[in-house]
């Protein structure tokens, strides 16, 4: 029987070790499923974004009254939408991750050029660690800039 | 020496037991808080959020050309907004906290009354329980609906 002094102690010890070294990996990983998700988006192709995204994900953008709720609902909003955009370029402006162990939120801004405008994006996407190992979309948040 | 196989399986244990027990409490409490500091908002005062944030803290809103990193930086903004916000009534619709041992996402739709009229907002909040104990905002989005 292992005393719960020595079990927290270990506890923290791995806590700290965690967060010292894991956290530069992490946010590499995060960084690359989101662009890997986005280039696919802006080519007309939301399956990056519904493959990363978990079963109880939350929703939001500018044109849902409501948040949607859940990863059936995000498939059937994002289906008459396969096939219409067509990003040209685009920007990932500073994006940030602040990690935990099993979750993690990637923060950034998006510049995303058609031929003949560009949009500007607040984006921010909640990533958890399932027991699986892979990290999954837990909520994402996307909105326009309205500049005076 | 505790063996690594014997702490992997303590760790999983604690893990689940943390997963049916405590996350119906994280959201009772992150709830609380963030309706505690946006009463305060409510009334002209940014002093709930700002108290409520970590250093580390990262903020969209509609009206900012990039992200706002730190809480400085946080602090600086809110200055000339201090009593001139003044919403008679709110309305936070839906909240829904999903949680992880250290870091849990809130999102809610908000109705914002004034005297004569109405802001829809979306919202995100991003929590991180850090080494005092405390529930800090490590992210916050705010952006506002645009419907037709």
């Amino acid at each position: 029987m292992i005393r719960p002094t020595i079990l927290l102690t270990l506890l923290l010890l791995a806590q700290m070790s965690f967060s010292q070294t894991a956290n530069t990996s992490i946010a590499d990983t995060i960084i690359a499923l989101e662009k890997a998700a986005l280039e696919k988006w802006n080519q007309g192709d939301p399956s990056g974004y519904l493959n990363l995204s978990a079963d109880d994900v939350t929703y939001f953008d500018p044109s849902l009254e409501l948040r949607l709720d859940g990863l059936d609902s995000l498939k059937k909003y994002y289906e008459p939408v396969k096939g219409l955009v067509s990003v040209t370029r685009y920007e990932m402006i500073n994006p940030k991750v602040a990690a935990t162990r099993s979750m993690a939120v990637l923060t950034f801004n998006l510049h995303s050029y058609t031929a003949d405008s560009v949009s500007k994006w607040n984006c921010t996407e909640v990533y958890r660690l399932e027991l699986n190992g892979q990290w999954k979309i837990v909520h994402t948040h996307w909105s326009l800039l309205s500049m005076p």
